[in-house]
């Protein structure tokens, strides 16, 4: 998750509205998809070119325009001077560094935020930019590249499933951003089962790489919490109405999307407690561990060190050593370290070592 | 208290309103037992089909509708629109994974809470969310299974106990909240009970297990925290009077039953205090344990090393090694060898070692 | 202090007014302390029955009733319905788990508070409950057992000292608080001494016994500050005017004993701040102490295991050993072996181990 | 710094008002500075007994009183009479355990600051309390003891230097405001280079000193932040113009106070941060310098155990025991040997032990 | 960094609105640049007098006067009287150890920053004090020495790009602004780089020098936080057009800077935490490498101490010990020692040490 905290520096001492991407460059063209629709119509198109866009401001029912892949620029300044975003806006838009936000511009609604995704193989968590323009008729939406995660709303749309094609531009941002969230939760359900392992393994086979996963986790949590703090403020916004863009019903959707959002961070705070929890565990196991292995030294050396030393007083060569010459010396040596052993045994038997 | 963090993302990408019960499936019909009564007349009734519940809308006196399992849709969909509930409320109650919160739906209050239960098989929290409909003169109560979680209540109306047959609606709701928070000091006595046999425990015999349960504790009261700060905000905001549907001498009981909640968070707050607390004791007790036990072992070997050594020395076979040869030898070596580990007991008797 | 977290449970279910004793059960009747005085004139009565307090109510002069032992509910009973209390300020007085909060009846305000009070003996804090009821003219205080804590309050209005003679049913409240308040300063002051002599011996001597001594005392704090938090608000609502029972004059005062109790929980967190420090110093000492055994355990094995070696090669058997025959091959061994011991110590001098 | 909690304890139970000093007695008479001056007049007077001062309370210029010593209670109860001061005033100059505040009280602000001064001697921190009368024309300044702490301003006075002389009574207290949190830096300073010096320490040679001196520091931070958050406050309010008493140009000089006390709480709250992290840098200094002990032994132990044991081998007396005949056998086993003791000082090095 | 808290103490006591320079004393005059430019023309010059820069204060276009080197105090003395500058002002310019802020006196604001950079060599953060003074028409920018901070924003005008000719002084003081908080940025990513180094060797090989780099970058944080959080507050005050001098324009711009902030100390925030957590591990780390440690110990001593114990016995010289005399008596031992040394293996086999 190092692409946290990059590649800003790059822009420093440079004018403001100065359109720079600072993402992953990818070759690809931006890949742009056109839903226009009403609640009896639908026209879909796909292209490359902002210029097909440009007809659809105007248009009575609710045009979403999806662009995929921002790191074409002059395309993505030909639609923002259509649509009169703000310099500022257009910065952002290509800024992938954003916290997440939202900005009234009067006649548009700013949205930034991110989509995460948990990627299994790398162990890591992407999260990728998503920025939207709501107007009173349109949406346009930008990621960084060609993944295609608007598909369900995309084909929701398509069947006229639920109320999506009688609601306005307002519902289809409340659609995309619920699908945004909800993504959330993926991810986070992903972490639950990763730490549930975690907790055993903390408890009964500690290592290092197990505290090298507890602080990956650790981390990844305080990343998370840091980009939907954020989030909760824009959902929070959205759902107070305090635009005329958003309707009253669908603030209300706006409304449970917030709950989830809450959900979402308690979550993260939990895990970060529990985690917190588990340092201190694998701490006190590792020196729990110590203990017993201290224990078993203790015992050996202290049953055997003496026995050795009578060992050794027997083998001193002393002219004059009279037991030597004992009949049952030697077994009577014997048995004075069983006993010397035994009493130790003992002793440690009481104070419940062995 | 897994369940706390499952199963949302199944609902990842369906448009909102659908209708998906994210809760275990049981087979079970629904239970649904209504109640209709005023101060004088009091009709019972038990049945499977929500058709029977129809007719009770708007009758004079108040009714409680409560309804046990809500894993059969269809039934709940057509109560739903019986009573004008919004499309969010049905998919809410279905979801049995919500935050505790309060919705204002003019017509009507939706409260969702948990009703905690302490396993003592397990040794576990279990949570099941309770939903309920406040409306002017009637109360509907969802719960996931058919545990009888009501039966006080039910049985103070029965007997026209207290102020229950008198008071409305809204205080119908209160006894039913009432008793949930109840439940909430059930549990955290028992854990109450729990937290003082390990304090005696941590201290004179901390074992891997004290640090497991110590562990399992904390998250069990990060997880009951998390629940029970947004009861705060649901009773709070139900003591406030912001709605209609809440009479002036109701909101009184609902302060008492707020005093109640701070009261049990107080609780939480401290135990999760004193089972951090714990940590550190345990660790600092086997750090402890650490120094008694190398303290044996330096004893042991600063002892028997340098008469060993002793021993040694007088085992070699030297040709020309006098004091093999005299009368005494052997015994002034043992002499020498007790006037050494007479020195070294004194060294740690002053060290404070022994 | 285990008492905070008990007994609440036992009332689970019942209808909200039921008057429950939740204290420790004592058979003694309750003793009734009745004082009406003005600035000329006292009268003074003892009784254990309610009956006799009732014709105070409506004279013209302050009245203060003191209720010592509050086990006998029928009493109670009468004295509330006498007084026009609500059922809910009944079931408070004699639930003795409240938290310390303040509540305006109009008619009367009804303040809740703990006396605290450290037994040496035990070397525990009992906590106490005492509750006012504060009318126009007249002042009702209950606590649990039949300990004079009024005792020097009683005093001043016998001996008309100060200006409680002159003052209203408000500043004779305001008397009994901030008695309780001081009350807290005595207990922290105890407290104050304890924690200084644990300093002392957790860096010189830490014994479990200290561990355990810290870990009740942070407990202790833990508890003490859960019942100032809520004193703070009392008194600030008691400052703040907020009710016409209580005059400008007297919220002075008020405003004074809102200051006592600002720096009551100042102390209290100072001093969980500096318990939380011990703990540390306590694990730092203990592992300092482990290092402080293992350089003796080192040194001694490092200097007698190459030696005892030594010994052990001229101790060999073998037919053809030469340096056996040396003339002084013991004492060349010897030397050796002086010279390696004196290397040895050298290293550990150089390593500022010894 | 155990001053900071004594001595209340002692006035529990007296009714408010009662005046009692509870600061150290000293026998010393109080010495009473008053000053007169105006933008061209200045007369000075040194006195002992509070009578001469009254003449001062009409006056036309701005009139200091400055008291040095508040032990001898008739004095200042005369004092309180002539500029009619409330007994709660009177009774939180004497009782020196005072958290800083302000208290508006129409004709006059009553101010309660803390003095610091860094002992080098005993290496403490000491609180002298120092409260001030501000009315429209005169300030009363007490402090403990004869110390000179308002010497600088005193000087300024009299040379005329800067405004002071031109400003009014609220900018006298301005001044006298100024020296007092000017003092905090000083003592804050001291400290820092404190904290530099055991910064070093605690990496290099950690011992118990270091850690009871950090344990010290830390403590220290705490009553300072104790004592410099509701400075805070007071500046604010005094910044903040709510009394007629402070003229608009002096509320810009208490903003520039205000400024410096933030910077100060700023400080302290760092340097609580930097020694909290130096007790984790002490525990894991002592437990890395831990492991290099316990190489050490392990080193020695792990190449001389074998060794002891083959030489033990070739000195047992078994009758038929072959190598013991051969003619190199015993330089054969000195090879063994120290093939055993490279094998294992290779081991090591791969380790990374050695 | 401990330029951070020193010098302060110097100015104890003197009267305010002294000008004291209380940075490093560098002898250099100070280079005063100044730019006076509209749309059009662009007229620039440099100087070292205050003298120049009088003329341009009534000047229509916007004049920027860079003061680079504050420590020659009349010439600054002339300029503040020149723009009528408040004394306090003037002292805040010269004692650079202020907090951020910013101080509206109508006519002109007053803004104190940190212009941070990050030393590579000494692997420290110089920080240094940077005053704006942002007047209708004319901007004034202050810094300690003769660095070129603000190059790029010069060169932005001498080029005419971007915005800046057709802005006002605000947006001339937002570019300023802008700049500095850029640098923040580059400083961040060095030490974000630093992190994740750190983070490998943590866990690796983790030494005393990677525990005093951990420390330093958390005090490090520590300050930076310091200086960041007053940074936000100066940056949200212009934003929030509280000063006719910002126009609604130049808001929007200033919006974007706070943006920036917010994300800079959610940077810092997340690296502290992540600090944090890394002593944690490296603690674990140790503790767990101490058992490694162990372990070798335990197994060496368990296996040999017992062989050498064996081999002692038959080393005694008793005359009647039976097994000497057996023909195969050495073979048997050493079969005996073989398995007890398989037995040792065996056993710490099963328990997973080796």
């Amino acid at each position: 998750m190092s692409r946290f905290r990059k590649r800003r520096a790059a822009k420093a001492g440079l004018p403001p509205g100065t359109l720079v991407y600072t993402g992953e460059k990818v070759d690809e063209q931006a890949k742009i998809c056109i839903m226009e629709y009403d609640e009896n119509i639908l026209s879909e198109k796909e292209t490359s070119t902002v210029d097909e866009c440009l007809v659809f401001k105007n248009k009575p029912g609710v045009t979403w325009i999806d662009v995929n892949g921002i790191s074409h620029i002059p395309n993505l300044q030909k639609l923002g001077e259509c649509f009169n975003l703000h310099p500022l806006v257009m910065e952002d838009i290509l800024n992938v560094d954003q916290r997440p936000k939202t900005e009234d511009y009067d006649d548009y609604l700013f949205i930034v935020l991110k989509n995460i995704r948990y990627d299994r193989t790398s162990d890591d968590i992407a999260a990728q930019q998503v920025s939207f323009i709501l107007g009173p008729n349109y949406v346009i939406s930008f990621h960084e590249n060609a993944t295609e995660i608007f598909a369900p709303v995309r084909e929701r749309v398509r069947t006229a499933k639920g109320r999506i094609r009688k609601g306005g531009a307002d519902y289809l941002a409340y659609s995309l951003i619920d699908l945004i969230v909800d993504n959330y939760f993926i991810v986070l359900e992903d972490f639950g089962e990763h730490i549930e392992f975690l907790e055993d393994e903390v408890v009964k086979q500690p290592t290092p790489a197990t505290l090298g996963i507890i602080h990956r986790c650790k981390n990844d949590m305080i990343l998370l919490r840091k980009s939907m703090w954020p989030l909760r403020e824009v959902v929070s916004r959205l759902e107070r109405k305090e635009s005329p863009l958003i309707s009253d019903a669908t603030s209300l959707y706006f409304k449970d999307v917030y709950d989830h959002v809450i959900v979402a961070i308690d979550t993260v705070e939990t895990n970060r407690d529990i985690l917190s929890g588990m340092l201190d565990i694998y701490l006190s196991s590792v020196s729990y561990k110590l203990n017993e292995i201290m224990k078993v030294l203790t015992i050996i050396a202290t049953i055997f060190m003496p026995l050795t030393f009578m060992a050794g007083v027997y083998g001193m060569n002393f002219k004059n050593l009279p037991e030597l010459q004992w009949e049952y010396g030697y077994f009577i040596a014997l048995g004075g370290m069983l006993a010397v052993a035994l009493t130790m045994l003992y002793f440690f038997r009481r104070k419940k070592w062995i």
